[in-house]
């Protein structure tokens, strides 16, 4: 490999979170699964936002998450995602910007507005996401550079993606580019729903294109259809080039080839809203990953951006991750 | 006074924060004076903005906030405010009315967007307040209902509101139909940089219309240009019904006539965010007041709300006041 202009080239869906405390029974009035992230529409999106309490506005979208994360360690990050030319999507990117993460994605000047999660985060700390995807559905293969790929040493991409059909072929377009031009790609698998709608192809990606593997339990055991994390694991071992997997409080698993690393979690004083812990542990990893650390590490600094994310509302670091390394 | 369906109505600049942490450095390099409300215009708020670090959106207003906190003790509340009919518009008027307030003024259909302030919190948990006013200035006289004025205990108004023409019309008109129904009138002189901008027209409404006065310790000794706090509790005992003057953690002090209150602070185990300590302060005394409470136990309830919302980042209460009494 050449020398790398940046660290992670993220591609991600592109989404202000709104988050709101919601109980119980909100959840079920509203047939909300906790835990879980629902696609909404326009209308459900404002029905379901009139029914919620006051909320707060954060930038947000997993992946945008994880840039958030590597930059606060200090890796150099570019993002590609699409908003609009509203508020919203000026929010996104002035707090994209703002860490230190380029984002050149042209706003769509027309069509859906910006795309928001109303996430409800009930008394345990649990998060549920119900994402209206807006102007996310108008990311494509046009907003890939492949000398932007080729720039990166990893090119990093939601699971998300594929509910967009046009984004799918952005992000095959930049596993390509990223090929072509000996990088590495990795994936997270994103939610246990997102892997039902999209196993298939997500197992082809992974023994054919797929070089960092991200899942937590739910996801991976949901990939192979499995009862147990142990039996994923076997499954995963035999067709991925590096899994990382994360398990909430066990910590997390990398596994490659033959070898297995199990790193436990970081510890957290108290745990307040669980947006992002998967983000961020994809972020500690790959900032690790990019500076050359062994496994372990990266999975330990995962770890660590992980805790200080659960430890707080909104799924961004408020602290300088670097700090505390 | 006729039994009454709203026991607070307030009119108010309608605001979205964008609240983010800052160093004393940037304040430095920003010209920004630690503690004040700097009103800026669009061009300067973009500048600023690009500047700040990542942030998060919550909605504001003084006033506004006063009525959320009116709202979580339980009483009703009613806000006059005027905000574009755009996204950040549609943020204020949810997480108002989501705390059960009325609100009902129009959104303004054309002209500046939804207005913004720009708070920067240091790390002595001071917040640095910019504010580009922008659809605030289209309120004006025909958004007060001389019906619904007269449908509350006491009309509550900002200070801030003399910064745009039309709206201090508008609270003019609103003090006289209040006053024509027999009901009262409050304001807060809200920023000492605001009194010494309209010092001789906030002593006038004092003598003259005023029913209960809020402000703190900078503000009121700005009003007289005297130079202790001592002075000033002299001066407006003489002019003002009622006045209730905060002092940070020296608690607050309530005059009417001859007669003092002085009632410590509520407890705060740590403070984070100063923002919307006055704000919440004016909730739990009005909430009191109009509770028919004695002045003293309103204090108390001031403190109580102020307590909660400097305990956190945001200007709005995190957890239902009513439940801390």
């Amino acid at each position: 490999m050449t020398s790398a202009a940046f660290d992670v080239l993220g591609i991600g869906n592109a989404i202000v979170d709104v988050i709101s405390r919601a109980d119980e029974a909100f959840l079920g009035q509203h047939g909300l699964v906790k835990g879980s992230m629902m696609l909404i529409d326009e209308q459900r999106a404002d029905t379901l936002y009139a029914a919620m309490g006051p909320g707060i506005e954060i930038s947000g979208g997993s992946c945008g998450n994880t840039m958030a994360g590597v930059a606060s360690f200090g890796g150099k990050g570019a993002y590609v995602g699409k908003v609009r030319d509203d508020q919203l999507g000026a929010v996104f990117g002035h707090d994209l910007r703002a860490t230190g993460v380029s984002f050149e994605t042209p706003s769509a000047k027309d069509g859906p507005s910006t795309a928001r999660c109303l996430i409800l985060v009930t008394p345990d700390a649990q998060r549920t996401m119900n994402t209206y995807l807006g102007a996310c559905t108008g990311l494509g293969p046009a907003d890939i550079d492949p000398k932007v790929v080729a720039s990166a040493q990893v090119t990093y991409v939601e699971g998300y993606l594929w509910d967009a059909p046009e984004a799918k072929k952005a992000v095959l377009k930049a596993f390509d580019a990223a090929h072509a031009a000996d990088r590495l790609v990795s994936i997270t698998l994103s939610d246990s729903f997102c892997v039902h709608r999209y196993r298939s192809e997500f197992r082809d990606l992974l023994r054919d294109k797929v070089d960092i593997l991200f899942g937590n339990e739910a996801e991976i055991t949901a990939l192979y259809e499995v009862a147990t994390f142990e039996e994923a694991m076997e499954a995963v071992r035999k067709e991925a080039k590096i899994a990382a997997l994360t398990r909430s409080e066990k910590g997390s698993v990398v596994i490659k080839g033959d070898e297995t690393w199990a790193v436990p979690a970081a510890p957290v004083a108290k745990v307040v809203d669980t947006t992002g812990a998967g983000d961020l542990y994809a972020a500690g990893f790959l900032h690790g990953f990019t500076s050359g650390k062994p496994l372990a590490e990266c999975a330990r600094l995962g770890g660590i951006a992980a805790a200080e994310v659960i430890s707080h509302v909104g799924a961004r670091p408020e602290q300088p991750l670097r700090g505390l390394v």
